[in-house]
């Protein structure tokens, strides 16, 4: 019988919310909280009647350290699932040590006037966690999250060393609107526009915005062009696989994607540096984003599957081995199911197993910690259980 | 020795007062007048000790048309040449009017709040002119302009009827920048949302923005996509060329050009229509257009060619005649004879042409006329004997 905080209603959140909510024997209680009380209300109304979770709306600005702290400690959850965008992370952190709550997000700090983002930053408050003694687990949504879990999964049952790490996210799904079958568009071009980056024996190397392509062939969706980013798990994995050599993040475009994306990054309209237009200072960016619909608005026509899977490569038992570990899922089956197109319920899914994974114990450890420092079998084995089924190859060739 | 007052110092600007500055035998005085004065004063400082024109920078903001018919009235020209935006056509008109001067432009008037172009509404002035005994002269430029004056060439001399009018703008411009090789492509972009538009059988018939297209072999270029759009010509040459069944402009677009404006418009951003952002009103194209670089600031390092063509087919003599009358200009060589690159070199001759076939009586007529209204023989001559040679060729085969 435990008591869940969820900061941020957008897509991530309405997913991981329904699954805490389908696990109302665990979450009997699911305090939503948002800037906009109008989603957590829509949200509460969706789902009564489907579920014996106490749902609780309420509206919070979380910029404001001093008044989200009198809320958690108001509400007393016993973890905090952070699932608003990453500028508010640190903010959050603060606040869950000075309630005296765990805390669980989904993707690296980033500082709002750059769009750098790493995890160094948080792993700042281990210290202080530790000493609290509270549990902080970093990015535990598909990507980073499942990609991380798959990764420690392999190298607990199928690997002695692991030296090579390629990541891929495939996302084939269409709608009426360009950049609208992801999680977060703002945050994708923010951190598109800072360029590529992958991990190489000890070294983050920095690559152009999307110079580095390939093809590869995806299970279960095809061929498709695969373009390097920079991304959450290289940071990491690069501290917790033995063998490690290189870790690299692939992320599907379509040719129009690459097209309109060069567009907005050539005419300017992805920088985040102000510009002065009639009197006032504009971030080019932030007036992009507001022609940029909410993914989830656009989830009920959504065509097409998600993929998250790990390429891996390194030896057993002297001998190379190469393995691949994937979930994918229909973006129309999961709005059927759910309400949430793929790439929310990808995210929310993990988000809510590893939330409760913190509040049950099992992955209950004071300090800062990341996906693939806990054992994976427990999440593994929910993720069978409810509803994402992971997949591994054994001669994959992609 | 006349006096000339032109209004608007951008791209076409530009290039028509060098084209005046060169002739000052006949245009001893130049006033040039914008909205930034510091535009005009460049332009004097680079013109001076290559010209015995005298020149004059003026300030005025057209949109008060009581303090630009006093300006007039101060200056005494004999004409105004206007290289404005095209929404200010109407008033600069009265402007005219009321000072007593003649009028000269080079794009069909287009109200602030629609992108529809049309002469009518400056049709509507005919008497208005007729009476005061002064000239209008519309659509002076590259296109319209050159493109009726090749049209009424045609029917002088090589047609007794034309059936079908294309005409082909092909400009192969590249530079750093997207959209920057035109004049003014906050017009275009305004103008390309409209979707696209021929005269056919005495109707104006319309298409969804960019959906017609062909590939062509333009002379001396090669083959290219070229894009049927709304223009100017067909609405004036349905009422001048006996026989005439069809008129259709196209323009050539790259695949990025296509890619990016589809990007922009699926996004919104190429709107009229004014958003709310932050408690204020923005148009999303106007503030889309602070990001499109004025082209003449890239004219240096812009390369390729335009071309302006008319494909004729008609009947002369009982039989069946087709015809290819363009002319073709590279952007690097007008901006080292000109300072202009060739896109604005081509609008600016011929206002220059017109203006001056206006002020010396050749063209002059109490009225309102389009271009293919006129003799065009004393405006080919020139053209030949000025630096915008003309081309004809007998058997066509785009």
């Amino acid at each position: 019988m435990g008591k869940i905080m969820v900061i941020g209603c957008g897509g991530t959140g309405n997913a991981a919310i329904y699954q805490c909510c389908r696990h109302s024997e665990f979450f009997s209680e699911v305090v939503i909280a948002d800037r906009d009380l109008s989603r957590c209300e829509a949200l509460k109304k969706k789902l009564e009647g489907t579920t014996d979770a106490k749902i609780i709306p309420v509206q919070v600005d979380v910029d404001d350290t001093a008044v989200l702290t009198e809320l958690i400690r108001e509400e007393q959850p016993e973890a905090v699932l952070n699932l608003t965008p990453p500028c508010e992370d640190l903010l959050i952190m603060e606040a869950c040590l000075a309630a005296g709550v765990h805390y669980i997000d989904t993707s690296a700090y980033e500082p709002e006037e750059t769009a750098v983002f790493e995890y160094k930053w948080q792993w700042e408050y281990r210290d202080r966690f530790e000493k609290a003694g509270l549990t902080a687990l970093l990015g535990c949504g598909a990507d980073p999250g499942l990609t991380e879990v798959f990764c420690a999964y392999a190298l607990k049952h199928y690997f002695d060393e692991i030296n090579h790490i390629d990541i891929f996210e495939c996302n084939t799904g269409e709608n009426r609107h360009p950049f609208a079958a992801g999680v977060n568009p703002q945050t994708g071009l923010r951190r598109l526009s800072l360029g590529g980056a992958y991990w190489k024996d000890g070294s983050m190397i920095e690559t152009e915005p999307l110079a580095i392509s390939q093809k590869y062939r995806i299970p279960e969706i095809g061929e498709r062009d695969m373009y390097l980013i920079r991304h959450e798990e290289p940071e990491s994995l690069a501290l917790h696989v033995p063998g490690i050599k290189r870790i690299r993040f692939f992320k599907s475009f379509s040719e129009r994607d690459i097209a309109y994306l060069k567009c907005l990054e050539e005419l300017g309209l992805t920088s985040i540096e102000p510009v002065r237009y009639e009197d006032q200072e504009i971030v080019p960016l932030e007036f992009l984003s507001t022609f940029l619909p909410d993914p989830s608005s656009l989830a009920a026509e959504t065509r097409g599957k998600v993929s998250v899977g790990c390429l891996l490569e390194g030896k057993k038992d002297g001998k190379e081995k190469k393995l691949y570990l994937y979930s994918i899922c229909d973006h129309e089956e999961c709005y059927n199911r759910s309400g949430s197109q793929a790439a929310a319920y990808m995210s929310g899914l993990p988000a809510m197993i590893g939330t409760m994974l913190v509040m049950n114990g099992t992955w209950k450890k004071a300090g800062v910690f990341n996906v693939e420092e806990f054992d994976p079998d427990p999440f593994m084995e929910l993720m069978n259980k409810w509803g994402l089924n992971w997949k591994v190859s054994e001669n994959p060739r992609l």
